[in-house]
């Protein structure tokens, strides 16, 4: 049962190096890490929630920079790392990546995103609680919108703020469906299929909850020119 | 087998009696229309299609006034119909109903809900071809809306246009998913689910491509005073 | 990452400004309710679970008027609650809205609407336990149920009560799905689709379990004269 | 290719033989029915629709007794079927089975249990049109369907009929969902899903618009005593 | 918020007064109780689980006969009740009601229909554990089955049980989909899909786990004669 | 615009070039044929319905050879072909491939099995109508069986005989879930989700209608000694 | 019944006036031609199958320049049209967008894009054919896929294209699931799921079949240089 | 209620005798595995987790070879047991099958697959995530997998692997879906539609997670020469 690593990924593609924390047991998390420690390879730790992360061994945990609201983890990231941090709390300037939410609910989601575009040196502005059932509020906050070049949209429960932000602006608009709410809104089904079936020509899709795909999306597309 | 009509509904319930036609046999259909022609009972006749019209006994055709682009008819209506009909044509001015739609395509259900209160000589507009897409399109028509006591929103694809709409308004909103699309939007459970987990307070929904249900609950809230 | 609040929304549409609790961390729902409590809004918390409120910050905690067994609590809500509150417990009158449910289980979601709406110092009756598998318990209720302007009805399981009920009454029906029950009930969806595919014209649906809904889609329908 | 008839099964379980003609090619049907001539088995053919009914060996056609309204046919079925061809046109007495319906759609499946409860000699009335939306029509019905053993009910759309009726008689009660409608009522699943999650104790479900499945369950039912 | 008995069901339907303790709180429990030990009603709690049992009001949870096993409790039996007890531990004889089931994991559902069955004072035995994989094991036990007038057939996962069962009894069969399993069998949708769509003649479903329902049923169906 | 073919499948995968016609448009598939004629790779078509067959150019039209039971066709396959299609139509002796349906209107399927593995060159015998509804029909067919090495069952409505099989045989078991079947069974899905449930362990599923792949799967089986 | 039309959508967001000519009947969309006519407009019409084509009236049907295979038509394009024309069937060289399929029943929503494309004067490749199931034939193309700014790629069935694309190639990757297939793939939703399930990180989709809209997101990320 | 075993199944079908134990409770355990222990039939346990485990009766417990990773244990087994677990942590040789996993989270279910086949005595190995986003992995392994006679595949997510192998090697595929992922991927639908949906022919598919079902049609497979 040897592990095989991937690590010329990043030449490849572009993106970071990750690990997908959900559902893997500490022990197997204990052993990838002390491999990639080895290697020297910058690591991103996605899904690593506050329970995992205890029970981590003390010197893995110790070496890791850990972020408890996007539940992310930097792991051999070297001194960029901070410098870089200190940008992404800049107040409102323009930003090559702009992420929205339609909500308070969707934070994690959004942080996920951001701490990912941290981690490949790209900054971003988080514009939070814009929902369309209130235009005016993403009236107010739609010029700082129009000027990134890539806009990722987190939206839950009937999502239909990318619908509206796609009729505005003309940056590419990466959609994150949110698995917020009850009822028929309930696992983020209902937001899915919202943005998928959305008349707004252009918009793209990823899966619920995604907002580490939805910023290596935003990688490849900055990536492109 | 003897067919049992609910000769008194009109009373209790303050609706019209109503025929839904579609997937009733044409020998059952025209059997149904001889009884209630016999009893003078003004009757509204949903989902008739135009081939299905066309094979009606041509005496009971003769006896409808049929509208091809709603697929209703009136049966036993007398003289109050004719001068309602002109008042639905009129130019945009104060009406009890707003009937808005995102598309054109949601055309035949919004026509459907305004037979329906026509015939109970309800007057309203049609505001088509607002959808959030393009914002601007639904600002123009908005303090027409505003003027309405109850509105009728038909929406398919995303279905966005109820939430946008519902933070606008005062007026209780009946939102109508369209089965207009393709792909997830198919068959209209994309917009019904969209219009159910909706972040706007204060949304009612009917069943997909419902127009005459939308307006029976119209009706009964103009009722309600 | 600013919150934008949407103080002006009770003017524009009627209804009140709320907070939705589920799914908010008690870090920013703390914070939302220190900026709340600056500008004195009076405001509706709803999905505030026993555990979550006793997680507030207790200056915070102190000043809700918290309901557990709805799992709401206003907030800057001023004397007028008081009053109101009595008002919700008479003896069967003559109340603008009546609240019907199915079975003792729906009791939260009825209690979710009845706070609702005495938050916007409307009085309403709850009418408890009338399920159609016992048509005489309907029977006895009737008339106070008809003397209502508007009727919100609980339904779980198949839900048949607004069904049966929209053959009776003149006013409008609000149905809301409940989530309880078991196999193909759970979580909803049968209850829901039942009322969407009523026979009985003119019933209007919510999401499942949505009290809050419901209520300000009765508040819109009583600000509609 | 050999087939394999089960000529037992009559005497093993008491149910018809029948052939389910839907989605079985015309030759194999020719062959099916040739090699039961030869052995004289009365033989019950279900959802033999008018198309295919034609398209029969001409042989074959003449020596069925084919009834387009259910869509079935009898084949060897001898002299006592005509006897009982005229009982269940009699007017309502007492009858081991009632069939009743919730509107005039679901008449072909009422007919097609019908057909198979005579072709076993059972007789049955069809009570048809007594949807729950106009309760009184029910009640006017409701002495007769208690005196029958077995209720066989079919209810499309939302399908509230089987469970007030649940509420209202003693016998066994057979629901067969009813694929009638459009939106979510589409297919039958809305009435299937609310017959099972029924609130009523003691309903039995059977597929959608099985009326000879709901029949063969009643032979099963009077032949246990 | 008065609770509203239906004390004259069992006179009408012939079925026991029962009440679904799953998803009620304790308090309202409690007060149900409090009220039906006044009127000495005999009444059949289901979905009683230990936990919610232990935390009943102690002079209530005394007066229960309670049997975890099944999660169902007496209430007012009288000394019916535990005569009855032992005739159902009786070894094979002949049966109202045969339960069966196929595999181990489903006896809560079977041990629900039985209690529920005898509280009506009627005998049963259970089958256990003759899934269709092991032939040989359904045959041991088919003549006893044979005897029976009404089976009651628990099956989960594929739940090919009362397919195979439908071929070889006369007596009417009640299928019970039961939740057990992973995969696409989580839940008992795959159970309930393969009963409805069952190719043998006269199978009756009820809802996933619904032992309770399967026993009202065939009471139904004994009263029927 | 070229297409790509893949002429090395065969030896790297043991399996039959094949084309899938349902779905192409009749220039792509002449000019697809016309491709493959002229490098004389021997090629199997799939779902080419008899409409289609007859609109393709004459030249390749002739050059098939056309089964319009199986609705499949063998291009470039040479004098091989006739042997065999002798071989295939042999009384019951032992086969390396049984095909097992439970019903006559599973035939297309088994058949396009039974050419897919003709094809290549491998005998097989379909025993066929022998579902478990009747099981002494199943029991005469078992030695049979049983002496072959993979058995291929095709199985639609509530597909019990894959796991019934499973318990009498050694033999990989390859079900093919059938589409045939209205209400819960419509499409197939029931049949599909019964065998990936079964509680029998070692059944292997296939795509629902998937003879082909079902064919392709029993070559790899056959080859992997 | 005004048409309110969005004419200065392409300078908002860049993207062209399109219409979606499904579901809309011929008197509709004349008169949005009619109307778009007198303006000037350029227009692209979608999902213009040959029967409506064909049903225009003459005068607007001749001004189309009509492409079947993709069932797109260009209103007032001008003589831009004809050289971008002429480019996209050059030799494979590098383009800004390559359109990529996995199997040649793609080819309809892959000349949509393309023809979307086009119509704002890009130019793309179609590179056919390159399902995963023979890894060579992607590896064929793979420089030129690689030298593309950004990848649209169609892929039904399973669709494992994208991810494995995904893994070798650093441009974003729109992917349009297409609906071609039976059973499980029947309609598109496999494939769908299946690429928003995607393992490879940085996938974005569209809606089943939507090559318009994956032409749509190319041009937004061409145009966010 | 005597438990019924099915002692000869082994021979019949030549696969271990199982306990699934997920799903029953301890009591019902202990007595199963007390007779079984009488019989000293070598049983093999499954879906045995910790927690279970350590809840068994101390001489039950004690008598058992748990393997916690696998949540499997044997009972009964015998001295053959030790000597197979050495094998099956050799180095990389021929071994009859291969189990090939996509990621690190699959591995339980790969375990499962291993254990159940040493329970039989047949050597396996584990080439554990060689996922297709980094198919240069996959190659590297790709001579030791085309040595096995029988591939088990493991995939989660969007399930790519098993359609890549399918179309680089001969032996026959069982692949099984992994619930693992979030969002659409959740429970392993996503996994199971696209292994089924699959273009390549031949792949094979188990229930979401069943590694002991896929390990038995692999033994069948061994068994079938």
């Amino acid at each position: 049962m040897t592990l095989k690593f991937d690590f010329q990924r990043p030449e490849r593609t572009g993106l970071p190096e990750a690990v997908f924390c959900h559902g893997k047991d500490i022990k197997i998390l204990n052993s990838i890490l002390d491999t990639l420690g080895k290697k020297k390879t910058p690591v991103l730790l996605t899904r690593l929630n506050q329970e995992k992360y205890q029970s981590l061994e003390s010197g893995i945990r110790k070496s890791l920079a850990y972020d408890p609201a996007s539940e992310t983890a930097y792991f051999n990231k070297g001194p960029v790392l901070k410098m870089n941090q200190e940008k992404i709390h800049r107040s409102p300037e323009t930003y090559p990546v702009a992420i929205i939410t339609g909500g308070t609910s969707d934070s994690k989601v959004a942080l996920e995103a951001q701490r990912t575009l941290a981690f490949m040196d790209i900054e971003s502005c988080i514009i939070m609680d814009v929902g369309v059932a209130g235009l005016w509020r993403l009236q107010e906050s739609l010029s700082e919108i129009q000027r990134a070049r890539v806009a990722i949209v987190c939206a839950g429960m009937e999502a239909s703020l990318p619908t509206v932000l796609a009729g505005l602006i003309k940056a590419p608009i990466i959609a994150v469906p949110i698995s917020q709410g009850y009822g028929v809104a309930e696992g983020g089904k209902a937001a899915l299929m919202s943005i998928l079936a959305s008349c707004a020509p252009g918009l793209l899709a990823v899966n619920i909850d995604n907002g580490f795909g939805a910023a290596c999306a935003a990688i490849r597309i900055l990536n492109c020119e």
